[in-house]
């Protein structure tokens, strides 16, 4: 005796989410039965046609429904300024800051010769291409700062060398509200190497 | 900007889910992109039709997608003896013990004053009902050790006085395994009430 085939089949497809083991997958799949309907109906209308509704952006490489993203179809952005990121949810990040006007790229990973990811599985050249098409005056590179990030960003570095563009990435250091006791001697080292004059 | 909707919409029903906060529904939401068509097939089936497939068992309450459960079906297991249970997740829980072959009755909660849940409103009325109509010989009483499992198991104790039946509880006190130490007193209090002789 086991459970229901239809509770077995939504235990099994929890399972193959992230994080999700056996119990928590069974937790889950007694939970959707509480569901209302309605929601169920969005619910399973959108795992159907996820991957059919979501592609990527043709200019930029985020989740898109359409050909263009947002950002990228928004004339009100800076669209000669592009914030090179790693994954889709990285834009959301600093969509939620808001304070930056230019557009993005999402590289889809990093370089990693140690997983075998060499730059030509990530989105470098369409950012390549992108940069020359449309006369962009500014790269930010904004991947975190890992082996992976400082070599996918020297390779970019490396790429647009001698080229009429502004390259910068963003600042390391000690976070915000971080007690100075628990933070690593490398983000110290670079919280130092890139300190601020804040005298006159 | 924010996800495109249907990532959008996925984030909002994996909230629904209990223990799923913004961030995991973000992250379960994104790696459903990844999860191959197929699954995802089965997966918005199982969602869209949980509630119209899953009945309640018309005998003991349990989860099954026929009038009668598998177990209430099965002539092999024994249908004169029932284990009562807070939950259908316990009967699986029992199942994989795998020595118990009589048949269960699911309660769909316990008794609890504090929280409004009064007798009628958990499955006590079918159990009483059963009991009758199957010349049932053993009751065994199978819920958590707490205030709620208590009361439920003494009311059901006080409805069927006089009637022929045995009436027995699972065993309580120290798990196999368990650390004495960490073992609280009630527990303790129960083991050794529950003392079982071991000399000749």
């Amino acid at each position: 005796m086991n459970y229901p085939t239809t509770i077995k089949n939504l235990i099994e497809c929890y399972k193959k989410l992230p994080g999700i083991g056996e119990k928590t997958a069974e937790r889950l799949a007694l939970a959707t039965l509480e569901i209302n309907q309605e929601t169920l109906d969005v619910f399973a209308d959108s795992i159907l046609n996820v991957k059919h509704r979501i592609k990527r952006c043709k200019k930029c490489n985020n989740l898109s429904e359409e050909e263009l993203c947002e950002l990228c179809q928004d004339e009100n952005r800076d669209q000669k300024t592009i914030c090179v990121v790693e994954e889709p949810k990285n834009v959301i990040l600093f969509e939620k800051v808001g304070t930056y006007k230019g557009v993005y790229h999402v590289l889809d990973g990093l370089i990693s010769p140690l997983d075998g990811i060499t730059p030509d599985q990530i989105k470098i050249d369409l950012l390549l291409e992108r940069i020359k098409n449309d006369n962009i005056k500014e790269i930010i590179i904004a991947v975190k700062p890992s082996i992976e990030g400082e070599t996918t960003s020297l390779y970019i570095l490396k790429l647009l060398e001698g080229k009429d563009i502004v390259i910068s990435k963003i600042a390391h250091g000690v976070p915000l509200g971080a007690d100075m006791e628990y933070i690593d001697s490398l983000t110290l080292e670079m919280a130092l190497e890139d300190r601020k004059k804040i005298s006159e």
